[in-house]
């Protein structure tokens, strides 16, 4: 391939543009994780489909599947949502918008304070989203992304229980470990001792599993296995604009999205 | 959560350090996308489990559930490989090796050049790591990750059904999209009109779905839809470094990793 196309001219975003997510309406679902970020640090973004009555036609928009340039010449049209617009840039999966935007709202230590707390948080909020978001999908839809649950609710029972018995308490114990290693500091956040990112997917994915599985929440906590984990969901919900947030009116409730409760799928 | 304690003090990795891959012997796997990081751009590595005897017992000793600081104090501990050590640091999950090593090898535009290519040239990894790599692994393993393919053999035959006809197509449709958009430039790559781990992502996804599926993967490049995708394999295929290394003794062959041929999968 030759060099002799120049590529499109990019720029840093201005910062004092707005930043609008784009997502489904009316669900939590990954949105949530990019809702939580501003929340967290108090940042106005604009939730362009759950404000503006048209909105969910720009998310249908950028997701065009006839129109490659769906997010402009500078951007790669976005698969799915959630999608994050911020002045020219328009970015698509969860863990990209969460780094994207993690340095420019505080939710990552400085890097010239530590280097290389960008790719460790990420690597958190990955393993949490791999746990918490994708997996609990993954419960209800086994076989078919696309298919009603009802058309595979038997083989979701067989996943139902490997999550239940294996996969959930796997990840569990591995973010108890995390808050028990000596990386995590000893303020219990899971890293660099203060609010990143990463503290806010897992506290998400813990709220909706809790939601899909209040049972075997339950269960597990009872279990006092996973103490540190829960006390660091307990903090999370009283960040000052975490509490202010999941009391107002932009705070969705949980519907037919990544974490749904269907009580057979839950401990007996 | 108060601020007394110092997180442990930090500093860049020194660059002169070695690049180590701790990842399970024997399967090219998810540690395949980091060692043609490697290869393609002819950085020297150590594949610690495939040139040391007792190199599996260095991954093992990482990811013990019982020792918190299992990857050193400075490090959080990983949950599974593959796993860089560079240095100081010790880090886990795919994504964020390849974002941590994609300047220090230039596998992304110059972030002076382009100061949001990393975030975008992320979403695009995370995309094909999807597609081409964690829903292939799930066809195999659709309700339990620790069970045998053999015990969910029924299961894996519905969910390889809708990735033949549904998912794989939509992936390599959407890839299409991209290489069809102006962002991708003229040349042939993904982004920014040069190589980045985005492309080697693809491509590597691409070899494995070809070794797990043959039959469904020459269906669809007969369909002449995505030639703009297998072009660009093709083109990843003779880069300097990836062509050596795919000839050499490094490249292993595919077994019961993520990437497996049961041909009852297959396109009969």
């Amino acid at each position: 391939m030759s060099s002799s196309a120049p590529a499109p001219k990019r720029q840093r975003t201005d910062t004092d543009a707005p930043y609008e997510l784009l997502y489904w309406p009316g669900i939590p679902g990954r949105g949530e994780f990019v809702r939580l970020a501003f929340a967290a640090t108090e940042t106005p973004f604009k939730d362009v489909s759950n404000e503006n009555k048209n909105g969910v036609k720009e998310v249908i928009g950028l997701i065009d599947a006839s129109n490659p340039d769906a997010a402009g010449e500078l951007n790669a049209p976005p698969l799915a949502p959630p999608i994050l617009r911020h002045g020219e840039l328009v970015l698509s999966q969860t863990p990209a918008i969460l780094s994207y935007l993690a340095p420019r709202l505080g939710l990552v230590p400085e890097e010239s304070e530590d280097p290389d707390a960008g790719p460790r948080v990420l690597s958190l909020a990955l393993t949490a989203l791999d746990g918490f978001s994708n997996e609990p999908h993954d419960v209800h839809h086994p076989v078919g992304v696309a298919k009603y649950y009802e058309d595979q609710k038997a083989e979701a029972k067989l996943k139902a229980e490997d999550y239940r018995e294996n996969r959930l308490p796997k990840f569990l114990a591995y973010f108890e470990r995390v808050l028990d290693s000596k990386s995590s500091g000893i303020d219990g956040w899971l890293y660099g001792n203060q609010l990143t990112y990463a503290d806010l997917v897992l506290f998400q994915g813990l709220d909706g599993v809790s939601f899909a599985f209040p049972k075997l929440i339950e269960r597990l906590k009872k279990s006092g296995k996973y103490d540190k984990v829960w006390k660091l969901y307990d903090t999370v919900k009283q960040v000052g604009g975490v509490a202010k947030y999941l009391e107002s009116d932009r705070h969705l409730k949980y519907g037919n999205g990544i974490w749904r409760h269907y009580p057979e799928l839950d401990d007996e």
